[in-house]
């Protein structure tokens, strides 16, 4: 943060109320609102109503810049400029069996451009990549600022947390937001992203923005307007940023939990896995060449085996051994066909709900998760199934939670007759580049 | 409050999501809100979010009136119920000008009805009851609850401060609304006035909301649900509730100020004061002995010298000296009319503001104010004017806040031509009765 903010240069209660009233606040107001929460003279009833307020009225394009850049300022900013390759990052707004960051960030690394990944963990039936990454024995995601720097010459890629010093603004109010019922606004979501993202110095930003039931934006109008807003802040701090709409109300791939998924996307590496998993995989890789300025085909770099290499490389800088098994529940019950016929679908909210049952997620932050917990599924929609034929898998180290996670699959997995038709879904529901935002 | 509250009956978060989404409490829920925001479990960061969004989706009547009942529990509830006559209160949602309390209590208490009026001080452009009473040498408001009763017996009226021990969560709340600009709700307002009007005992209450430039409510069609809420309530409560809707785009009376009020309400009590002042007087006077069951005529009561009497008992119950001279402001300063004409209009949001910067009104809770500071008028819409005739007289001790309350005034006094015509507009704008909401 540059100088203290001046506690008497705006009446707090005047601006949540002009918020609140529809009118706008101007580029220093909006500054000054992070700057003074930030320092505690806007206190955190303040900011939670002003949250509020914001939730339904919004921000125009002026204030949320302006607000952006004081929760960049709040922290440092890093820069790769002097790395000798370009960087690019993607990010996820979060969906039920998401673990394209893992074969990604080897995969657009062995292409030749260096991936900064700051990655989350996971709340509510949404897993986090870091949670996963914690399934690999000796994984650490926690390194100093030096050691990712040392680690993107090296390896060229590296999956940490924000550190503490990355728009700490951001931290105070997601903290804040996550009590006060303030968390599904647009322009706070967008900042908050963005922010971050930013701050950490990539020079390419691809967004996954994903839409459906087990999303957090449930129809595709939100989700395009999100990814607009974050496509805007990002050019205009001079990201390359681009964003993929992609589905959202059936699971990625046929695992959701944390082991589970590290081994799905050792699958995808090493040239298998599910075909979604690999498309997107492939998708989001173009994106981030493409921005990068990196002439590579990723299917290929990908059949070489050369993103594997990358992999495991990666992982033993980041302490984990990359030979070492993966974790195991202890219990899993299986769940069957009651008739023959065809999958109609299969509700990635209903699937993320069952994994966080078993253990896969947390209800609260300071939870612990359950490395081997999670849903493997069987069939796709689509496929056809005769009577007694395993669909799903549930895994959990404490079986008593079986009642539970069945209770949330009720009905996730819907079964048609055995005429039954299902139209083939596409993945990529829209794109969305600074052109349009023009 | 009853026993303490469960903190893990709900999940505070979950209650402002649904709320924000345009969902309902149920009323075990609304209850719940309010006793853990008492008890410290729903944290100010929480209801001030939640008060935000009321503010967006309103409550529907079952969950306002739990919400109140909650509100009223957390302290205790009086009952004049032996006292051997009827009660009866006002209450005003505050204006400029507004000194009826002062000859009320003692005109109606003269007709029989024992009048237990609470009062509050005044924030902003709008005064209070008990700051224009402070001007008088020696009075106090902070009675405790005993003598508040024994002065009801003896003098049959009482005009006191809220005590501490009435509808406390309203205390608590209001003083969150206050730094969170989240006042301006029509349910909310509705529960903290009726939470401590039902909690102090009255049998009837007559609520004079105040319509217009100088009132919280701008238009008519707002203060008309806010008095129906309120009516509801009440009624609801077992309180007898009418409410009159008043205009407060003219200043009442001639004055706005503290002493100076207090000096028009002797004029009144003494058969004498503008029409406006008397008119309503009597209109609430003949609510409140209607709602009382008494059948007496306040206008031949005031004429008859006794509330005069029943003021001066009072004043001297409350260690006031009713012969005391009342303090007079150091300076004086006088507009005059600059041309020949006939007055538009004397805009009541000017007027207020002009007495609030000249010293009678505070900014801050902390703030002092000046007894003798405020605004006297010698004009009133539709009077003809001449040249160098007096208009305004400004009073305060602090001769440099004329220029902020002349800019205050600019504009609030109108000048038409010499053939301006102006309508004579109702006080009373309107009327609701437990009939209406029905």
């Amino acid at each position: 943060m540059d100088a203290a903010p001046d506690p008497h240069r705006y009446a707090i209660v005047d601006l949540i109320r002009r918020k609140r009233d529809c009118g706008t606040w101007t580029p220093d107001e909006a500054r000054w609102i992070i700057n003074a929460f930030t320092a505690g003279i806007v206190a955190d009833e303040q900011m939670s109503a002003l949250a509020m307020a914001v939730f339904f009225r919004g921000m125009a394009p002026a204030e949320l810049d302006a607000w952006t850049e004081a929760m960049i300022a709040t922290g440092s900013r890093l820069d790769y400029s002097g790395l000798g390759r370009p960087t690019a990052d993607k990010h996820s707004t979060g969906g039920v069996g998401d673990k394209i960051t893992l074969p990604l960030t080897p995969l657009v690394a062995a292409c030749g451009v260096a991936v900064p990944q700051l990655s989350g963990r996971g709340l509510g039936h949404t897993g986090g990549t870091l949670d996963k990454l914690d399934s690999i024995p000796g994984w650490r995601s926690d390194l100093p600022p030096a050691r990712v720097r040392a680690q993107l010459e090296d390896v060229g890629g590296v999956i940490v947390a924000a550190g503490p010093d990355l728009a700490p603004a951001d931290r105070k109010l997601y903290a804040l937001r996550d009590v006060t019922g303030t968390v599904e606004s647009i322009p706070l979501i967008a900042s908050s992203i963005m922010s971050k993202k930013i701050a950490e110095g990539t020079g390419t930003l691809v967004l996954d923005v994903k839409v459906g039931s087990g999303a957090f934006m449930k129809d595709i109008d939100r989700a395009r307007t999100l990814a607009e807003t974050m496509v805007r802040l990002g050019t205009r701090a001079g990201v390359r940023t681009t964003a993929l709409l992609t589905d959202m109300d059936t699971p990625l791939g046929l695992t959701a939990g944390n082991a589970l998924e590290v081994g799905e996307a050792l699958e995808v590496l090493a040239g298998g896995g599910p075909a979604d998993v690999v498309d997107l995989t492939l998708a989001l890789a173009r994106e981030m060449l493409a921005g990068a300025g990196v002439d590579a085909d990723p299917a290929e770099v990908l059949a070489s085996g050369r993103a594997m290499d990358r992999w495991r490389r990666l992982v033993r800088a980041q302490g984990g051994d990359p030979d070492a098994p993966l974790p195991v529940a202890r219990e899993h019950e299986t769940l069957t066909a009651e008739s023959d016929g065809v999958i109609g679908g299969v509700d990635a909210l209903g699937v993320g709900l069952a994994a966080w049952h078993l253990g896969a997620g947390r209800a609260r932050k300071e939870d612990q998760v359950q490395a081997g917990a999670g849903i493997q599924l069987h069939v796709r929609p689509g496929d056809r199934v005769r009577t007694g034929q395993r669909l799903v898998t549930l895994h959990t180290d404490t079986p008593e939670r079986f009642e539970a996670a069945r209770r949330a699959l009720a009905g996730a997995v819907t079964l048609l007759g055995p005429e039954g038709h299902v139209d083939e879904r596409p993945l990529v529901l829209g794109r969305v580049t600074a052109d349009d935002i023009r």
